[in-house]
């Protein structure tokens, strides 16, 4: 536990009733979306950037571990805090500071809700297109932290492709500017780009400058069900080599579509093996003709029914469905491992039946869905920790996945992070030298590593 | 000079060939496009990644600065061996390793020329489209280190949103990967775009993946006409907050214009005092509606002329005219400082109206081209050192701009870099903790400082 005397400059810096030592405070921000659990010795929550400062600053001088987080829906264990030590919440920084429609651009605090900000700024005519699945309660704070991703990342991009500055309190109490309001800057290192996607291990995002775009004018989303689980990885591929981008090549594997049967009305014929929710936008009168192309190429490979929606509720109902399906398999299943593969788009169909042979030879079902679109593959290992020797089982399949993965030239997150949870797996894919040069950058920063201690890389490495 | 046998251990490892300490050679490799010279001791040519490897090995052993080139096309002194010691030529490095089109990349070493990949991939219905006005000339290598634009960014984004991976000779020597194959990928911190914009100071790039696009199917160039420059720079700002995104929205003002008349059969009527090249592309049914709705908005903002391209060679033809401002305005005048300041959208009349204020104040002509869609101006100001005082005028008048931009929100340099040009300015721009976590960083993977030394920071910075 943390001395009186240090939560006593906590309480002086954010006021006293922004923090806690209570163990049910501690519970509550001990945990995200793993199954990890630590307890932080205090939770604190600041109101703005000075405050932050002040804090890392006496974190420094006392050598206290600080842990960032937002809504800690992450599922890599990237906001637990592991080290115990300052639980660093920033939700109180939730206010869009302004939505520019002279320059396209949004300046929003961490702690705003991503699907917020995507209403606020289409309610202007305005578009920012990245959509975890966790979108109406993840914080932008922490998609930019992990570089989250989502299904109309096929088109659009990841969250990095659309910030473009930011307000950062370093681990060492500076408060600094990265970027601009600019489209272009090329003024020093791209502090920005090393910002996003560091698991908030070199600095708090105080504030975040974000692109936006003009708001497609039509939307035309499909669900196209094969008769098998090839049939709807090659679709994908083909797609791609036929030189179209769909906005989102989303994939869900015959498990995942008995989840969708239970929980949804939607009517699933039972030949469907899998499903490709497939959305073109853009200029409406393009829609049809985009979406009949999409089609020629994938009717031959053993589609079984096409569902069009007729309206933006079918659409979003459609949605709702792809986006419950990770809570339910939880349902079912609480200790499951979801991890996030990602390899060449062309690899698709060879990952999909390397991770079949897996799940075959090792005796424990493995339920796939996500981003195809983008070789992005939620891989689903369904662990049940209450029959012996299930969870070697599950680890030896991760490792094998990871394995395979990284043959096909892929690599083991696109959007999740590595956090805790693949930190023992860092090795497979980036050699020593790599591992160096990120520590070396890690130790430059945040010399007496106080923040976000203990994640993506193993102390040993 | 270096010791012989140092000469000697370079002949070694590249071979003899590729070794000149020959007065002809040191002078051919002492300069980029700025008017700075300095000689290097020694020109080395590689062939490989391995070469480069043992090179920069023995550069940190021997405390050798080495300063990797590719076409030295740079305007602001970022090849240029200011400290003698190795110039590196990587223009042996120009292969296509290989253009993929079952996903989307390819793979170019850097020493490939930017149009000769461009050309390579449009072949194959595809599209590459950073676009610098260097293109056919400058390296990809170069573009890469330092983020390149062009005027196609301000529908496409620059150089950076291309590179999806590399491979890197770090300063220290180590070979390294970067990235890879992937859209997606975030395991570690994000090097690849670290080491994009570098400016060559933290690694050696001996390859580069590249994200490709399909090949739009259709493009229509305009060059519209205004009777002022004040018309033009509103009628940028007009579209963007129209939420149109152009593929180009590039600016020449009266006196650039000038040059253009005198290079071109280009017919540009007395009253236009400044003009727009405006392209948009895409599907070929959308783009007379496109440009419909943008001429709707620029045409009461003073439109003298608008000529309409009706084939590629005269779209071709009108950009070669813009391409052509630059080394046309050096001819009359190579003393010109060319600057390329950025500044959000929506700042770009007052930015103009400013630098107008600052040439008529301090009696120096200053020609203002460049990508206004972008809000990136070229900002040329004409000395000549022949004239008494001129050159003191134009220090002011460079000061005077940058801190205009700055207030404005804008940055210095929205795509030419640092180098040693605008080093002295940092301070204007970035606070002095950013200016140290960035020397944090560089320090971090060149302890030896060798890598391209004096670039981006003043020493006693």
């Amino acid at each position: 536990m943390l001395e009186k005397r240090i939560i006593a400059i906590l309480q002086d810096i954010v006021g006293k009733e922004y923090v806690s030592t209570e163990q049910a405070d501690r519970i509550c921000y001990s945990y995200d979306a793993t199954q990890q659990q630590f307890n932080p010795d205090v939770v604190v929550r600041p109101a703005d950037a000075e405050q932050i400062s002040l804090i890392l600053k006496m974190a420094n001088a006392e050598k206290i571990p600080v842990y960032p987080r937002g809504a800690a829906s992450g599922f890599t264990g990237g906001s637990v805090p592991i080290k115990g030590g300052i639980a660093l919440v920033l939700t109180r920084l939730n206010r869009i500071l302004r939505i520019d429609q002279d320059n396209l651009i949004a300046e929003v605090e961490p702690g705003v809700i991503t699907a917020t900000l995507q209403k606020a700024v289409e309610e202007v005519g305005l578009f920012y297109p990245p959509d975890p699945a966790s979108l109406k309660f993840s914080t932008l704070g922490g998609n930019v932290a992990e570089c989250a991703g989502g299904p109309r990342c096929v088109k659009y991009g990841v969250t990095k492709d659309y910030v473009l500055g930011m307000e950062v309190v370093t681990p060492q109490g500076d408060i600094i500017r990265t970027g601009g309001e600019t489209m272009k800057g090329v003024v020093g290192y791209d502090l920005t780009k090393l910002m996003v996607g560091c698991e908030g291990t070199l600095g708090v995002i105080t504030k975040i400058i974000l692109k936006l775009i003009p708001k497609p004018e039509a939307k035309k989303t499909m669900l196209v069900m094969f008769d098998s689980i090839d049939g709807a990885a090659q679709a994908v591929s083909s797609i791609i080599r036929g030189k179209i981008i769909p906005t989102t090549l989303e994939f869900m594997d015959a498990t995942a579509l008995a989840c969708v049967r239970q929980n949804a009305d939607l009517d699933i014929p039972d030949a469907a093996r899998a499903v490709l929710i497939i959305e073109v936008d853009g200029e409406r009168e393009l829609l049809e003709r985009q979406a009949a192309r999409i089609m020629d190429i994938a009717s031959p490979l053993g589609v079984v029914h096409t569902r069009v929606a007729v309206s933006d509720e079918e659409s979003e109902q459609i949605w709702q469905v792809r986006r419950s399906v990770s809570p339910s398999l939880r349902k079912v299943n609480p200790d499951k491992y979801n991890e996030d593969i990602c390899v060449p788009r062309s690899k698709l169909p060879d990952m999909i039946r390397a991770i079949e042979a897996i799940s075959k030879r090792l005796e424990i079902p493995i339920v796939n869905f996500g981003h195809a679109g983008d070789g992005n593959i939620h891989v689903n290992i369904m662990v049940n920790r209450a029959i012996e020797g299930h969870e070697e089982k599950a680890e030896t399949a991760i490792r094998d996945i990871f394995a395979k993965t990284l043959e096909l030239g892929g690599t083991m997150s696109g959007e999740h992070g590595v956090g805790t949870s693949k930190a023992p797996y860092i090795p497979m894919e980036l050699d020593v030298a790599t591992i160096a040069y990120m520590k070396a950058i890690k130790r430059a920063l945040d010399p007496n590593n106080i923040l976000n201690p203990g994640k993506i890389f193993l102390e040993d490495q």
